[in-house]
């Protein structure tokens, strides 16, 4: 690049929180890995996106939707959070929407966080926590994995030895895939120590029986918990996700957040998608029918899958090495998953339940390559 | 709300920046200004959108949107940025695509602001700049209007006394309208000194002839432009803006952005519109005739419009007291507009260009309005 000495080196200029950081990122994109490849891929099954795509209601509330982008989205998102609090009976002030749960994640630890605050995750669980706590100057404190499970205690102990600020916990947990009953969450959410706020991310909630999600009042409990459109919705790329908290935390959020940042037909087709419980039924009860599936060809393979609340399949496959080699085979042959990139669970590989063709092509491929192996 | 002792009081938890900030927004939405009236605005002319839409080409991409929604978007917006990088005759290295101007401006003073850090702006300009400010702990110098211009000189002196790091300077302005020619954005930038970097926000940039768009190479300046699909383009509700800098800032950026942020549609309708250069040509003239006819609305009733390079016309009216009851009034009518509500253009009222029907009705309430005040 330039070594004009007109142009001051980033060094001199950037905040010192932002300067120690390493040039990473949570992930690298499937678009990315396709330029690399030279080849687009025929399956995606990495990114634990909806194949099924989003309710025949949001595709027509998607109709007539360039007609309409001139307009700013509604800042306080009326509608969205109207129909979110008659559906799970939340006050409409304990509801914020964001730019997704990741966007969510960065504004709830810059709410919170002053650099060198403790936090504690799971190691190998969400890495875009990680990215954004290290991104404010957190201390992040990274528990492993119980088997395939959190280690629930775990993270208790650490919050209160380390004074820490916030607890991140998955449930259902991505990468494991497993999640825990709504008995040991309402337990566990009842221990959160004081001084601590535990981030309960549900991303993945809706793939989980109506039964079993944890009852959370969040005005007497130490809890934000995270929702999205990404995942059973189908609508990863209209990026609205939404946060469930004390209305003090949301009036916070609102002193720092952009106001204007959820886009409006993000807004329009994820209320239409609100509107159709049905579909969004249909699509878990297929996605479990793929489960099924999934656990059924990881035996066949000879190869042990993690029993999952989500819409993917994590199977361990026996080594770091050979979840690396399946990862790459997979690629060359057109399917994009991931794998674990650290901690317990990185001799695993992590594959998106697809519809039905594409399992039975992701089935074909994978019997293949495992005869390779 | 809840007293229960178990919820720490917001003030224990808080990060102390965040905490020491007032419960502000930047703007208050038209949807919730609606609300108040127990009304529907019937022309809306005061966010600066543009009501012609976007492009028929935008429109087309849009048809198909929601059968893709089910994907993230390209978190690196290769598309988007290889179009703007022939378009611009920038590298792809040097652009960053963005949730909107507003979210690439908080972006910008997170990478750059540490605590206490000094940012030089214009008083009664752009608030946004001030609410990431101010959400970041900078020190915010507000340098008055010189008339009805940005003062320039005024701005390069406080960053020099204040050892500033960044300056903020929307050309053409907002809320005043007015810009600066290319020569003197040029000789601007070339005079900001070591160790603080301009913030140029081109927002309304193509409502400029091409010929008065500065020339800044970002490889040698200390220079941030930034524009964006809200106003020209007709995208505001597809949240897209972009930066464009020297491409080590751009990978500080990458460092601490929302990688998945920006949503698929905005990505494919915004690269749509960008192949219509055709379309932003006529909505532009459309603009200026527009601007043109405002400029004889507020003759005929004996006000000063301010000159304008942008889609809004800004209507000296007399008095602070004038201006809000304009502003009033008009509402009562069906008709948003806005008014600067600090520094010294706040005895003005702020009017977005509309569609020709749109004029024409805008016309005959305020003339009606005006035979009463």
């Amino acid at each position: 690049m330039s070594s004009n000495s007109n142009v001051p080196s980033n060094k001199d200029l950037l905040a010192k929180i932002v300067d120690a950081l390493p040039h990473t990122t949570p992930f690298k994109a499937p678009e990315a890995i396709e330029v690399e490849l030279g080849r687009t891929f025929m399956l995606r099954l990495g990114a634990n996106e909806s194949n099924w795509g989003c309710s025949p209601l949001a595709q027509r509330a998607a109709e007539d939707i360039a007609s309409h982008l001139f307009k700013y989205g509604d800042p306080q998102s009326v509608e969205l959070r109207t129909l979110l609090s008659k559906k799970l009976n939340y006050s409409i002030d304990s509801i914020l929407i964001g730019e997704g749960i990741d966007g969510l994640i960065g504004l709830i630890i810059r709410a919170f966080i002053n650099p060198n605050d403790h936090v504690i995750t799971t190691h190998g669980s969400y890495p875009t926590f990680n990215f954004h706590a290290n991104g404010f100057g957190a201390r992040l404190i990274e528990i492993p994995y119980a088997g395939d499970q959190i280690d629930l205690d775990g993270l208790l102990s650490a919050a209160i030895q380390y004074q820490a600020k916030l607890i991140y916990l998955a449930n259902p947990d991505n990468p494991s895939g497993t999640a825990y009953d709504r008995h040991t969450i309402e337990l566990f959410v009842a221990k959160i120590p004081e001084g601590c706020l535990l981030i309960l991310d549900e991303a993945y909630a809706d793939f989980m029986p109506n039964t079993q999600l944890a009852e959370i009042d969040v005005y007497t409990s130490r809890v934000i918990r995270l929702r999205t459109f990404s995942k059973a919705h189908g609508l990863a790329g209209a990026r609205v996700g939404y946060a469930l908290a004390h209305p003090n935390y949301i009036a916070t959020f609102h002193k720092i957040r952009q106001h204007f940042g959820v886009n409006l037909a993000g807004q329009v087709l994820c209320a239409a998608s609100l509107r159709d419980a049905a579909y969004i039924e249909q699509v878990t009860k297929e996605v479990a029918e793929g489960r099924a599936e999934y656990y059924q060809l990881a035996e066949s393979l000879g190869l042990r899958a993690i029993p999952s609340s989500t819409n993917f399949v994590t199977i361990d496959v026996g080594s770091i090495e050979k979840s690396i080699w399946w990862v790459k085979r997979l690629a060359e042959e057109g399917v994009f998953i991931r794998r674990p990139g650290t901690g317990a669970l990185s001799q695993c590989i992590r594959i998106t339940v697809g519809t039905r063709p594409e399992r039975a092509l992701l089935a074909e491929i994978m019997r293949k390559i495992h005869a390779e192996g």
